[in-house]
């Protein structure tokens, strides 16, 4: 396992596991984590929360959705319950016209517990199309591009 | 989109949609999907359902615990409430030592809304650490070895 | 405990546990109950499945949305994570003017292990208001009318 | 509706929704409003969380498991996403031999939004039987000892 090293493009969210994330095995289930690397992607990109990358007017009733087209995830450890957050460091790979790739790392005692990447999509809620990314927000999130994280794949 | 063709070699798995895993915007939340996807597994691997493949004491307290190394998915098309139950086709596309790679579509409405991939590691619930899998084992999964689900991946 | 009767006024709705179901403790978690109970009910009265009581066109841009006023439940026994579905039985206690009290009892291994009470208000999903029960799905429901089930309530 | 008025004896935790609390209606779905209730009440009795009430040694492989004997909910308006968390309002209405109730009310724009109640029993993990409140954690809960929230009952 890989030490975790937050570099300057990374932002560092902090997402509070639930009991109910817990499953029969007593670790968080596989299911639940995706759940926690959505509120850290809302936390970062969804209006509500201050910040210079929430722009998006997303959520119920917004002008914007976000989809996800695509995922990946890479399990190194199995997290426990505990009382203070999760501390998920979420940076980006990829602008594209009309859709970003979000990648996490989630440290836990040191090491990297968790890898992944979310392909989000833009869209349009009247129409469910995709609607192209703005300039203002591509301005907002160009701070956070950086290498893509590195999520190892099948045999 | 493809058409789905469910090969010889597939399993089609019933799993119930419930309206708990409807988010904000309508559709199936793209968390609440691998949580579909578990329970397919579930159904395939786990002892108590009847079933040649249903040969894994798993579970809280079974002697073999299920742990999920890594997962691909990627979003097609978003999945609505319905009252019958998704047919999730079920293939493996790889047996290892002690893993194996589980392979999904799930077809809606004559297209595949859903690919994914999910790599399941056989535990030994007294240390945590993986386990071979047996020849039993081996010898009720192989009829489900086919070719690999195409989950598209990243630019 | 007391042994579960079925009486002619119960209907029986087989709803799944899932393994996401259960928590740490190893059984299903007290929230996750309540979700059980509501795939119970929306299995008993939205259209969608097949039945002279699913009269609701609720869900997701339905005529009508189900809103919870109120709830009880009492837990008697843990529920293990188990293949064959659960056995939900479920009546009503009461049709008011736009609201109904739906009763249930969860029986396991011949005792009832929850019993649970919920109070269903037709909703105007346009206004957001109340909207009165109609002759047609009173009709409906009033077979199903007996007993309020016994949650014990606090010392 | 009744204004909140926060009492000495009450503690105030903040609770974050999350997305997937939101269902196909648009709000927090009525089984998860437990799951937060759950975590306001973990927050303030499992050891972990710095404070003078959390005495618990529970969670997976403590020494206390809490089991919920019984729970009583009114929802009086919808609650949706947010940013910010929600101020969970608790207190104790009892404590006893070998469980306490512990009622909530949360405040939504000066308005309560949902009352509820809940019995916890304190369990030894080895017998799964409730075991004695002990006096340390008398003395710890009994500063929160008010008056039963006024969850309305059925007609």
């Amino acid at each position: 396992m890989v030490t975790s090293t937050t570099g300057p493009r990374r932002l560092t969210v902090p997402v509070k596991v639930r009991w109910s994330d817990i499953d029969g095995y007593g670790h968080v289930n596989n299911a639940a984590m995706f759940t926690l690397l959505e509120e850290a992607r809302i936390a970062t990109f969804w209006h509500g929360a201050e910040g210079a990358t929430n722009v998006l007017q997303a959520g119920h009733g917004g002008a914007t959705h976000t989809y996800i087209a695509r995922q990946e995830i890479e399990y190194l450890a199995p997290i426990d319950y505990r009382a203070e957050p999760l501390q998920v460091e979420l940076w980006l790979s990829r602008i594209g016209g009309a859709s970003l790739d979000v990648c996490y790392e989630i440290p836990v005692g040191g090491e990297v517990a968790v890898r992944a990447m979310t392909t989000v999509v833009t869209v349009n809620p009247d129409t469910g199309r995709p609607r192209r990314i703005t300039p203002e927000e591509r301005a907002a999130w160009e701070p956070l591009v950086g290498e893509p994280v590195q999520v190892r794949r099948g045999r």
